[in-house]
């Protein structure tokens, strides 16, 4: 089923580029229902898509005791070292304001400091991600962010998955809303009676939350909107087509635009892995969803050798590139485009999607070209610090009109002349 | 001329917005022509809007050496001295890939690196800028991105300004395009047979260009579309008004929807303050354009206290804060909003504008709560990178699978799950 195509062949199927504009004008019309009318906009879109009659849409703290009950022992443990992992790996992200001084007395600074207020949103429904609340607020908690609130939808009877809700107690979030939507993005934008606005958010979310995210964008700031997920895996002749296969299937059965690829110069390893690829499917239960992604975008793209793989990887520029090689080291620097790289046998995808520690919100789409997973920075804003003396202005204020003149900029050149004739007038 | 307010009946003016649908259309097309057409449309293109027939775009290195007799040497050398002064500032910007190694095996790393080519849009005519060069291509440069590619209108005779030419000159620039407007933009992010496409556009333009920039963002990264430039200046009683006056004109004079405003808890500096800029403003070149400003978004706006004007600030997170104190410093660490600070009497905007070594491309309206100026990172992009070895699946998979099930994700579960269970097989 999968395509098993020649590198010259091949011809990367893009993910549909629906334009939206029946969803866009309904998202539009619902971010200013919320800004007319509040909380009253917010429940009665609550009770429209949610199904559910909320008065107090802000999570209440007995549920979260209660929510332990619901998870099994084996889960919340995974997940306290899942917490630890990540917060590990993004602690080494942090940075420090710095500080430059001259001996005319000129003091330069760039001040490194959090975010005030950022809201995250976690999808629910058969989409509800405790791993969704982990990626999304340990770097603005490793940041220093004082403010997380994080929005999710209730289910019919305002209940959020247990899930989520053991994630947001074990990370201490104080502040979390049964809201979910367009109208949770647009809340969190413009705020209304019951929620404060914030600076900037973040998370996953269906078509609505995504258009909505794109229309504050500007009002706040958002980290990006997410594409369909994918993977790339090169590989040699050493690597075994079942785990190939295995690791192909864990993006595909994510949606049907889900993208699959194993770029390789063997065409044992292309043939063994689609054979492997059929049997699990086989087995999945998303099966329906793996398939469609296989059929829709997969392909096996045979090489002429690892060189042309690595190649073909840097033009895809995927979200996830497993390399799994005899000998990984030598194209490791080659490896110029992708938003994680995961090498040799045993680093499946999914270590990085739950639990070794690195961020599993990566760039899609090919925009690894251009683009990070969500970091500690995307949380942390600077501010340039100028102190010039007197004595800096004297000795450089000519050379700095000369420039803004060169530019016909009169008035720049005028704020510096007149500091420099006065202090002449004072001699 | 200048509205003086209390705090309390202050409201900001906006910026208008415009929806711009006329011209969105205009550059929507032209866009697709530069795709359809490559050359032969940017000509045309070239043609209509500079007025001049170009078959070869490229700046030809000749017009350099020319440049240089037709620049002053003062400005030669203020530009060479104002070089060195970026480069020092944006170098203590650089930074390290990290790794983090555990005793099981497990190498986790984020791999930082520079973008492999970035477009610098650089502004024609009478906006014609040479720090606009500097600004941009210095910290791609320190950023260590190999192609650094500038595009810039041509005169009706193909001409470039000088002061350009010296700046692109002096930073070593190699690669530069006489074209300017949406159709550079278009042929920086989708490629013509004369110019290949770039990752990431930067650099201020007209509405056309921030149009073509916005319509290709996905596509390629942009670093963000530019507002009105704003000056806020917090002052005391021991302030000199007519520094105050020349500093809010230096921004006045950008255009007229710039936005200077005065916060100071001293009645005296305001009235004073107010005449010095009608003085300042009658003599000024650019007086209509200031005026005009002041007229529309000037404020001065006088509060009960320092502690008042420094939360009227961070609420209107300006562009460039000036902080003109007795004394500074306590009231720095509560500035939370604003794209750069200057301290003191000495510290005149224009010098963060042309020479000291910030950078001057900040966050305008009010973006400074959740943006940064221009720096370093703009330029750089992150990989993760995850070694996971066997000792490290063999302990922690159990607990992946329990979280990927969690999440009903099986595919995910699977592809650790195959793994294990061959390891075992194997004993």
């Amino acid at each position: 089923m999968i395509r098993i195509v020649a590198a010259k062949d091949f011809t990367p199927v893009s993910a549909v580029d629906q334009s939206y504009e029946k969803e866009r004008d309904i998202v539009l019309d619902m971010i200013n229902q919320i800004r007319q009318h509040g909380d009253a906009a917010l429940q009665a879109f609550t009770r429209r898509f949610d199904g559910v009659d909320l008065t107090d849409f802000r999570i209440p703290q007995h549920v979260y005791a209660a929510a332990y009950q619901q998870v099994t022992p084996q889960f919340t443990e995974a997940l306290r070292e899942a917490i630890q992992n990540i917060r590990r790996y993004h602690e080494a992200q942090r940075r420090q304001s710095y500080m430059l001084l001259d001996e005319h007395g000129t003091t330069l600074g760039q001040l490194i400091r959090p975010l005030q207020r950022v809201g995250v949103y976690v999808p629910g429904g058969t989409a509800a991600y405790p791993s969704t609340v982990l990626m999304n607020v340990i770097p603005a908690q490793v940041a220093g962010v004082p403010e997380i609130v994080v929005v999710t939808p209730p289910d019919k009877e305002g209940n959020v998955h247990p899930g989520v809700l053991v994630a947001l107690q074990e990370l201490g979030i104080q502040e979390a809303y049964r809201v979910g939507g367009a109208q949770a993005v647009a809340a969190l934008a413009y705020g209304t009676e019951s929620i404060r606005p914030v600076d900037k958010i973040v998370g996953p979310g269906n078509i609505y939350v995504a258009l909505a995210k794109q229309a504050v964008f500007g009002k706040v700031s958002i980290e990006s909107i997410a594409g369909p997920s994918d993977i790339l895996v090169v590989a040699d002749d050493t690597a075994d087509p079942e785990y190939v296969a295995a690791d192909l299937l864990s993006q595909a059965e994510h949606g049907e635009l889900s993208q699959a690829i194993l770029v390789t110069p063997s065409s044992r390893l292309a043939e063994q892995t689609a054979y492997a690829l059929e049997q699990q499917l086989a087995r999945l239960p998303r099966q329906e969803i793996a398939a469609a992604s296989i059929r829709n975008r997969g392909a096996i793209i045979i090489t002429s050798d690892l060189a042309e793989a690595i190649e073909m990887a840097n033009r895809i520029a995927p979200e996830h590139l497993e390399l799994i090689v005899e000998e990984p080291d030598p194209w490791l620097a080659r490896i110029v485009n992708a938003g994680a790289i995961f090498v040799g046998t045993y680093s499946t995808e999914p270590v990085g999607d739950y639990f070794c520690g690195t961020n599993h919100v990566l760039p899609t789409e090919g925009t690894a070209r251009f683009s990070s997973p969500l970091n500690v920075d995307d949380f942390l804003k600077k501010t340039s610090l100028v102190r010039y003396s007197k004595t800096a202005l004297l000795q450089h204020g000519e050379k700095i009109i000369a420039l803004a003149e060169s530019e016909g900029l009169e008035a720049h050149a005028n704020a510096v002349r007149i500091r420099l004739q006065k202090e002449d007038d004072k001699l």
